[in-house]
């Protein structure tokens, strides 16, 4: 698309023109893409005089000259910008098509409008092809500002609103840039799983997965439909079973006819085979099955207990020590009663390992990911962003091109420590306590990224009591190679860490630890068997879109929330 | 990289090939990736004399030469080829290098080997840089050749195999390819949830999840070591309470000291205290918490039961109906008892949504992707194809360039039940009859694909009867617009439909299949409000990895496979 193209092109020139120059469609429709119109840098102008399908939502309606057309705002989703639409009063009745959340598929010639207008195109309908109507004194979402708060209970409308649909495509577009910047550095995208019998760093926060309910509450119903064999059933069928044994003895005493006996035979077996089931009826309990006063999960799907991951880090790696550079991106969970602004039930992470690199490298990837992730947004999402930051946080594409521009500070957990203690002698005050061995809340966390540095900064080599067995022991014996990154606005974005690929000194950390071995024995496995230096770190994605956004409330940013009480649609 | 540079170039030109040929290293790391060396047209020979940094398994090893050096093929999973390595014995102790499954770092210089050889680069290690060992006699895949069946025994170190490590680079190929494709057409990424209240098409297959069992598992353990209060301690409480209740009206009817007055009240209001707590406790009972004879949800995490997801297409049309072209791609789950090589109780799916688009759109778009992956697959993933199709289908780059090349053909049910009656006439025998108004059996699908046309097919217009109650009422009124994409190797790659978008007719339907409406009002809510034409397919992920493959059990192309008994890591 060409910088300035409001003046008529040279004739000459006209026909190559017009190939750049055409609408683009939306893919397997037949309508254009809307911000291919509006989202020129001439606003749309140069495409006067084409004719268009144009299909959308409305985002605002007005009828006009005394009822004689109407201005439509139509939106398709593609971009944050609406398309002026046009209709005359004998195409449609226009009070149908002015609603809020009105579909419209129209036809018509793109104009360019009249001086003074803020508009640099709007289309003129010549046909209404279809109409989803609107009954606006019903429509859950009908004005244009809601809160966020109120949206959430409207989940499957949300999504119509400037907002949510702004967060839908900046969401998607880190998203794509994850996949992008990892591909194009030579990772490889693994699925790890969802479902887990691996529970590492302690079942008290996962969700368990079972079957052993349904499949009792399944077996409840039958009985009560078809109940149990009662003793004196049983007793009975056993009788039966032993008259018609007798009978047969009798028939073969008295060298009855073999058809008689087969017969008799054949009603003796009939007879076992009852009293057989009517045993086998009488043993089925309702309830969830159990052994030894404890719920029996060798008649679970899995044969045993099994969870949602908390974390695909620990398989994943698994893959990092056979293939070298991999990451995973997908839904982990946590069952944890927490009613935060910060916290998920449902959340997804990405979490890239790497094989042969060490904590540096590991801080390389994560600032060269998320710079790559600032990038990407202002370069092919600035129109939402600018959306954002006149509606919700003025400063989030600023912080975007500091982020994606200066070079994050790096500091040892002594330092930090350091830095915060002089800042309490200093007069700064902080709920939590601070000195050497605690674990950094988020008030120091913000502290140091927002007050102190003003950026991005990096903590490494944690104590090794705060942090988890997996992480490398340093020379030191008292810290692990351990690292985080901060940034404004949300604190701790990422967490990651050097693997501790030494056999016998992981094997210790689990024990001292308190964990039992015989669950890791495959993770020890890949120590024991051509170990390999390795590192890895998760970035909470939602955090990532609270932090380009600007929003407040991490169940705003993704589209289904989950959450104590709450897990809609 | 030069099509042919082995001969030495120009000198003028060299300060240029020397960019163009620098060996590219891993990111984040400081060793070669090796595919950039023995992956080039040349096999390597244009980097002869350049010294790098190499780190990988052991393929293969074996010492040479009555042990004065070893020959290592390495490989880092860049790709299928390896790097022949050369190590003399006085930089290491040689039978430690040459395990299989060995982890190896060198530094070395790229040399051309004598003439004769398979290789056209190897490298001289000048330098054994570290060495993570493998003893060939406890390690559980010691040796090249075993059965994927076996391997499925050991999914922590499966993908240190040829053929896993390869799967592994198709599947990720096909991942972005799938996400390159959405893109480039304007399709938003949007994350459907995992954890569902919607239990669209029967709960019967869905696994249940919850923190009843565990939340009740640890009440239990709590009330054995913290035994609740018996009626005879509740009662000596209610002593005390009235005790001290007596005493500060005696102090008050005394009139003591204000001081004595507020110290008894403190004492009352204390055993009061002590009351309630003991009156709380009391109260809990081990045990999943029960009302009225059932599971009380209300007491579990989401206050309802909560499943996990068997589709994200419902949850996905509400961003469809808000913002035109959306697709997910996570995983699903089916509790299903089935056994079969072809079904797993967690797979990958991608569902796209379209809004203002039909059936027919739905067929192209569903055409155009499965083309786009095939397309990608031979541009990108071409020496792992050749892999497998010299391990394991001869067939499969042949059935990609088919698929990738020839036009799908189109037939409606009513046409493919009359082939298949057709073939019936003609001798073929199939175990499930063939009438108007079955639901078409594998063996059928597979029958048109492979044998009758031997190239993709898509089967449209299926009778209603047999199809999901949200697809399109056709105006035959006895077929929905539905289709499914068969191919030659798996059947069944794609399901989808256009959507039934109007309200009373989808109201009518829901009813007519025997489902409440209630749980679908959301669903409505889509109808109700701006209602548009839509269609959407689904794509089971793990399929096309089969279908690309040609492996025959789903078990292998995933990375960790979940089936009824099994859930391992």
């Amino acid at each position: 698309m060409a910088e300035t193209d409001q003046a008529p092109p040279p004739s000459d020139q006209l026909a190559a023109l017009n190939l750049t120059d055409t609408v683009e469609k939306h893919a397997f429709s037949d309508r254009v893409l809307i911000r291919s119109i509006v989202g020129r840098p001439d606003g749309g102008a140069g495409l006067a005089g084409q004719r268009v399908r144009a299909g959308g939502w409305v985002k605002t309606g007005r009828e006009q000259g005394k009822g004689t057309f109407a201005f439509l705002e139509l939106n398709d989703g593609s971009s944050p910008a609406n398309l002026q639409v046009i209709v005359d009063a004998g195409l449609a009745v226009l009070s149908k098509l002015v609603a809020t959340g009105t579909c419209v598929v129209v036809d018509g010639i793109l104009k360019v409008p009249p001086e003074g207008t803020r508009q640099k195109i709007e289309l003129r309908v010549e046909k209404v092809v279809s109409l989803g109507e609107v009954d606006p004194a019903k429509y859950p979402i009908p004005k244009t500002k809601l809160t966020l708060e109120f949206l959430r209970d409207h989940l499957h409308l949300r999504a119509r609103t400037n907002t949510i649909a702004a967060i839908a495509r900046i969401r998607n577009a880190l998203a794509f840039a994850t996949h992008s910047f990892f591909q194009e550095h030579n990772f490889l995208y693994v699925h790890t799983p969802i479902l887990t019998t691996s529970d590492c760093e302690g079942a008290g926060e996962m969700f368990q997965v079972t079957t052993l309910i349904s499949e009792s509450e399944k077996l409840e119903k039958e009985l009560i439909k078809n109940p149990p064999p009662s003793e004196v059933d049983i007793e009975a069928a056993r009788q039966v079973v032993s008259e018609r044994g007798e009978a047969v003895k009798q028939l073969k005493a008295a060298k009855a006819s073999k058809s008689e006996i087969t017969a008799s035979v054949a009603e003796l077996n009939k007879a076992k085979e009852n009293l057989s089931k009517l045993e086998e009826r009488s043993k089925l309990k309702p309830g969830i099955p159990k052994k030894d006063g404890k719920i029996d999960y060798t008649q679970d799907f899995f044969a045993r207990q099994a969870f949602l991951t908390v974390s695909g880090q620990l398989q994943v790696e698994t893959y990092a020590c056979a293939v070298s550079n991999v990451y995973t991106f997908g839904p982990t969970f946590r069952a944890e009663h927490s009613h935060t602004s910060r916290h998920l039930a449902e959340f997804w992470m990405v979490e890239p390992e790497i094989a042969f690199a060490d904590l540096q490298d590991d801080m390389n990837c994560a600032e060269a990911y998320v710079k790559y992730m600032c990038n990407w947004l202002l370069d092919k999402c600035l129109d939402d962003m600018q959306f954002m930051a006149k509606s919700y946080d003025k400063g989030c594409i600023d912080r975007l091109r500091m982020v994606a521009s200066i070079p994050f500070v790096r500091i040892s957990y002594t330092e930090a420590v350091e830095l915060l203690e002089e800042a309490v002698k200093g007069g700064k005050k902080f709920e939590n306590e601070v000195k050497w061995g605690i674990d950094l809340a988020s008030e120091h966390e913000r502290y140091l990224t927002e007050v102190k540095f003003q950026k991005p900064v990096i903590v490494y080599n944690y104590p090794k009591g705060i942090k988890a067995f997996y992480m490398r022991l340093n020379d030191d014996l008292k810290t692990v190679a351990a690292m985080d990154v901060l940034v404004p606005k949300v604190g701790e974005l990422i967490g990651g860490s050097q693997r501790e690929e030494r056999y016998e000194v992981i094997r210790e950390r689990i024990l001292e630890v308190g964990l039992p071995l015989e669950p890791y024995e495959w993770y020890l496995d890949l120590r024991r068997y051509g170990t390999v230096k390795h590192c890895g770190f998760g970035l909470g994605f939602e955090r990532m879109v609270l932090f380009a956004t600007g929003i407040e409330n991490i169940r705003d940013v993704i589209p289904f929330p989950r959450y104590p009480g709450r897990a809609d649609l």
